[in-house]
């Protein structure tokens, strides 16, 4: 009784995984045509991705196109705060679902105006499990820690920390009153993520902003960095 | 086929929670039968729970006897952490589970020397939305919400605070430099979990330890707070 329960939930687990990797590879296909970089934001509840996609908005939004599209188990409080910037943004309310999947994003990418964006940020669902697992069709995969958070995470979490391009050190400015310990980060970071660029920023004081945009231009002339993305989505 | 597929998925996520609800039963009778109180603590990566627990072990261990049961999905960091208090500690890896389910805890629950003790904690797995719909047999459910993680965090993750009995704003010490706005989150609490006790705590520095044992003596006396324990095992 105990087996069969198991047998069908992996058998279910795969046919959504594999309806999945369709709607990702008809995503991908959309975003290609229009030549549009799409960029995949994870990382637990309360990491700061609103806080830093507010600012990179207000920030870009007057000189490139872009666009987001926001997910959350409850609650439109993100796509209001994003709101204002001149970018187009839309709210996914998933209820009881840990994760975006690109059947979501399909559906939302339908209420984004034509043509699309140069860039496309996706905000996922607070949660630094289940996402991991859901290829939307992006190039791009950028996992946020925030230092209030501890430095063994990316130990703890290690699906996606390993299929990151980058590492976004989030809250910066509390590294100090954190008690934040960089450098066992920074190895904890090399074993989970080896091949992911690591960037310490603080959207709220500005620190390493900068970079970031650098990373982001770098993007949008559509090179690849580590060959995640491809990994991801063969 | 999409819809066959929908149908499968709920049908498998009721079975699982129909096992689950039968393990947590056998695990609430064994608790009882042994006067043991058991609290399962949910939250965000990072928001504290391991450091809260080591800190509650280094203070009571030596008083009354205490277990942890802790779940992980890689690395077993959180009981190495815990250990050298003089109580015993039992590590779960659920590998890419997102979240301890009754059964979990109820195999655990073999390596707890007899007899049980007075108090039990389980650390689950670091996630905001899963854990909320696995019942493991607890008497008391407390969520822990670092200042660090934001005020809305009650509104869009509501599942996990309706079913707690306690809330415990962790990282007190880091409110101001992390512009924490305690208004606006004891107003979202009081939305989403009107019955749960609100308690500002920071391991580091103890500020509001003494109000959580205090809490927890009550518990130990066998008192129910305001019923939710109950509503979740009915």
């Amino acid at each position: 009784m105990k087996e069969m329960l198991h047998h069908r939930v992996v058998e279910v687990q795969e046919a959504l995984l594999s309806k999945n990797k369709a709607f990702s590879r008809q995503n991908r296909a959309v975003f290609d045509e229009a030549g549009c970089r799409v960029i995949n934001l994870l990382s637990s509840p309360g990491a700061g991705k609103t806080t830093l996609l507010e600012r990179t908005l207000a920030d870009l939004a007057q000189r490139i196109r872009v666009a987001v599209i926001v997910g959350d188990l409850a609650t439109d409080n993100d796509a209001r705060r994003m709101g204002g910037y001149g970018a187009p943004v839309v709210q996914i309310t998933t209820s009881d679902i840990c994760h975006l999947d690109a059947a979501m994003v399909g559906k939302a990418l339908e209420e984004i105006p034509r043509p699309l964006p140069q860039l496309l940020f996706i905000e996922n669902v607070g949660n630094l499990v289940c996402p991991a697992a859901f290829d939307l069709g992006e190039h791009d995969r950028v996992a946020l820690l925030s230092v209030t958070e501890g430095e063994d995470k990316p130990l703890k979490y290690p699906t996606v920390f390993r299929t990151a391009n980058l590492v976004l050190l989030t809250k910066w400015d509390l590294a100090e009153p954190a008690g934040f310990d960089k450098e066992a980060a920074l190895r904890n970071l090399s074993a989970a993520a080896p091949f992911a660029t690591v960037l310490p920023v603080s959207a709220r004081t500005g620190y390493g902003m900068d970079a970031w945009y650098e990373w982001l231009r770098e993007r949008l002339k559509g090179e690849d960095v580590n060959g995640d993305a491809q990994q991801r989505s063969s």
